[in-house]
Order: C-alpha cells, then sequence, then structure tokens
C-alpha cells in the first residue's frame, strides 16, 4: 500500500532489518571501486588496529540502502534533497550482522512546490554489538495523498 | 612519494580525472544494491523526467570514489571523520563523461591526537556539461610528516 507524506508523523521509527556481511563480498566490491588495502588485503589488514579487513564505506551505504529500499518500496519518495552529518563511527567485519532503522525527526510542505512535502529522517545501522557503524540525516521530497474528491 | 599533512595547503585543487558511465554497470549495481525501477527498468524510465536510466547514487559515489582513490593513493589518510552537505544535483545517465576535483578547504592539527592533522575538503563532480553531479565536504585524519630528525 503506497505511503504517502501524510502517512509519517515525527517520531516514527521504521525497522529495515538485518544484513549480514560477508568476507568475499567485502573483498569484491573494495576491489572494484575502493581498492585501499585495508579493504582487500587480508595479510596488509592482519596488521591494523582491527587485525581484520575493514569493509569499503561506499559498500557499507549501499548495503544500507539495500535493506532501506526493502523496508521502503511503498513510500512515495521522489527524491533525496541532501544528505547532512554522514558518519561511519565504527568499522564494518566480515560477519556482522547490521540492523537498520531510521526515525523521522521534521516534516514539513514544499515551499516552491506545495504539492510535496519534505521529510526529514536520521539513518542509523548498528551491528550486532549495539555498535553504530553508519549514521546520517537526510531529506526527501515525497508525494501527498491525492484527494480524494478529485 | 608519500603526502603528509603539510603538503596540503588551503585552496590547493587536485584533479581525480575522469569516469565513464556505462548502462549496464549502472543497471548491474543498482539491480545488487539500489534496485528502484528508474535505476534498472529501461520501458519504466522511458516515461521519467529524464527519459532513461539514471544512476544510483550510491553507484555515482562508487565511481567517485574509484577516481579519487586512483589519485591520492599516496596521501597518508587514516580515516574520515564525517561527511557534510553531500548532494547529488544533477542525474546521472549512461555515457556521461564524469569529472571528479576537490578543493582543500580548511587545515588544523587534532586537538585530542597532534600528531595528526584534520583536513577538509570540498569534492565536487561534474558531468560532459559542467553540471554538478556529486557534492560534498568531508574532512579527513592525515598523518604529519615525520620529523628527519627522530
Amino acid at each position: 500500500m503506497a505511503r504517502y507524506y501524510e502517512d509519517l508523523g515525527v517520531g516514527d521509527v521504521i525497522d529495515y532489518g538485518e544484513y549480514t556481511t560477508d568476507k568475499g563480498e567485502m573483498i569484491d566490491f573494495a576491489s572494484r571501486w575502493d581498492p585501499r588495502p585495508f579493504h582487500v588485503d587480508e595479510a596488509f589488514a592482519a596488521d591494523t588496529l582491527y587485525g581484520q579487513l575493514t569493509a569499503s564505506g561506499v559498500h557499507t551505504m549501499a548495503m544500507f540502502i539495500r535493506i532501506c529500499n526493502r523496508a521502503t518500496a511503498d513510500w512515495q519518495v521522489r527524491g533525496a534533497l541532501g544528505y547532512e552529518e554522514l558518519r561511519f563511527p565504527t568499522a564494518v567485519l566480515a560477519g556482522d550482522v547490521l540492523h537498520g532503522r531510521t526515525t523521522v525527526i521534521a516534516k514539513r510542505l514544499s515551499k516552491s512546490r506545495p504539492e510535496y512535502g519534505i521529510v526529514t529522517t536520521h539513518e542509523t545501522m548498528t551491528n550486532q554489538h549495539g555498535a553504530t557503524v553508519l549514521d546520517f540525516k537526510v531529506s526527501v521530497l515525497m508525494e501527498r495523498r491525492p484527494d480524494p474528491k478529485s
């Protein structure tokens, strides 16, 4: 069922579910897009602070977007206006069970296009120890619920 | 040659070079990570504002990180502290020739760890028409040049 601007309220929390990381996937992704030694070279990574490979930040974003899309497929979002305070506070490791969620922190009608609403959310992903691995705020343009009389 | 905190000055511009987008790669990436119809379904995309598929924002970030890494492999960066004002002002289309660059906008020593410096940059990527497709600021932790006397 389509969800419109009117269907989200400040304080609402939406659960995106889980994503389990995989070492092979981490290496494949980073080899293609972010081939720094601590993402792709196990021998190098063994000597770092973590003692093992860490996921690329872009891969962490990709995993998050994957579970976010699955959970919000029925949201009538027409575009992202901007992302703020994007952080990767804790390294993502192979075998981590990541859990994404979002909280609605603000909403208002668009001034220039009042047929749309602007919803601001606080998006986070935590690992199996409760540590935050991804944290940002985003404002998106959402369609308003069609007038049943029109 | 390794580049340290001392080697970057406010106002410096670093060119990351180019990345040419590919429709098959756009569909492959989005199918895996961001399978919304305007990224993966050509028939659907034909009826949108752009009349064709657009690249996923995560894919756009990945392409940028790829050329950034290639150009900054010798920078002694030890981590990203945070990203601000991340925007995707123009859609990325198949066949676009994207051009990345960064400008150093601030630098200071870390207060808590003065053996590191913090460098803030303004990162942008434009298409072949000069329109900005990606824009953000990031602060990174950089190693200071080792003391030759120590």
